[in-house]
């Protein structure tokens, strides 16, 4: 990118970090920033900084929100029996859209992977265990990722509270609605015959 | 995106205008955006406001530049006696890519488009003529799209340098190097078998 005047080649190199952003996208949209109006431009850049310092986590779950207890935690028609485990915020966002689970969430922000070292103490699991001790919880939902990750962690929380009577599931693994079994894979294929149910 | 907090969703809205970025890949930016360094996601948002206000347009070819005027007009390893019409600053960025074309630019900023009401007062046509008139200019490529406004433009702007006595041409179009001829439209076919050249 030598031949690029530096601002535009710093500007290429930042969006260029962004996952999913090759160089050649990156070319793309800093040519796209500098063809639009310099107030488009500034909203853009604003919207990352203003979005970067009033979003927090929530201290009771652990979601993103931009005021303490989020938006979920403080809506009195939530089922507050029901606490929903995921990895990150972003998946929290993924199980609202579908508009059908009316529980609480609380967000792990990692899943444990002694390969990265990174273990039960290093995720947002004592915070759920204090909420389990304080609350009256009837079920705990495990939704992290079917990942080895993902799995040893449900693994490890669902042992880490079954002592205290507390029900804890597993959300189903199998093969997705519209997929096709010839392209599933062996993995999915062996969870999705597991969890088969009665017709 | 009503559940998402507003600073989130006002991120999340401003990322989905930027071209080749839906919905989806706009949440999934937001969220990486949120979850990085303070000091990274400032050097992103700086980038952008950085890039817009030092990044103009070169006063004599139209190419983006830091400084006018541009890099490559100023170079004294050029050679001026020959400009490269380009539609955008962008292929002024991807001829150079190629480093093997070492004389000058002239960046129309648009292309004649009637059914867009753009005519050829709209574009930087005017900046062109005058620098064939002052400058010892050979040769002026005519390197804009091979669509319809870019052909209209070429041969506008051909027919407008023509009676100087200048030498005008336009590059080459057809089956693009490692293409399939199986897979190739028929236009671009039409293109190929005209501009045959003995062997």
């Amino acid at each position: 990118m030598a031949q690029y005047a530096k601002p535009l080649a710093n500007l290429i190199r930042e969006l260029s970090r962004l996952p999913g952003i090759g160089g050649k996208s990156a070319q793309r949209l800093a040519f796209h920033i500098l063809s639009m109006d310099d107030r488009e431009a500034e909203m853009l850049a604003n919207s990352i900084l203003r979005a970067k310092s009033a979003m927090k986590y929530c201290s009771v779950c652990g979601n993103l929100t931009d005021k303490d207890p989020c938006g979920i935690c403080s809506d009195p028609n939530r089922d507050r029996r029901t606490i929903c485990v995921v990895e990150q915020a972003k998946d929290v966002a993924a199980m609202e859209r579908m508009k059908e689970y009316n529980g609480l969430y609380h967000v792990l922000h990692g899943a444990i992977s002694p390969m990265d070292g990174v273990g039960p103490e290093d995720i947002n699991l004592k915070q759920l265990i204090l909420r389990l001790q304080q609350d009256d919880v009837r079920e705990v939902i495990l939704a992290t990722n079917p990942t080895i990750e993902g799995e040893a962690t449900a693994m490890y929380t669902a042992r880490l509270i079954k002592p205290s009577g507390i029900r804890v599931t597993r959300i189903a693994h199998g093969i997705p609605v519209g997929g096709d079994l010839e392209y599933t894979d062996e993995v999915t294929l062996s969870k999705a015959m597991e969890g088969r149910r009665d017709l």
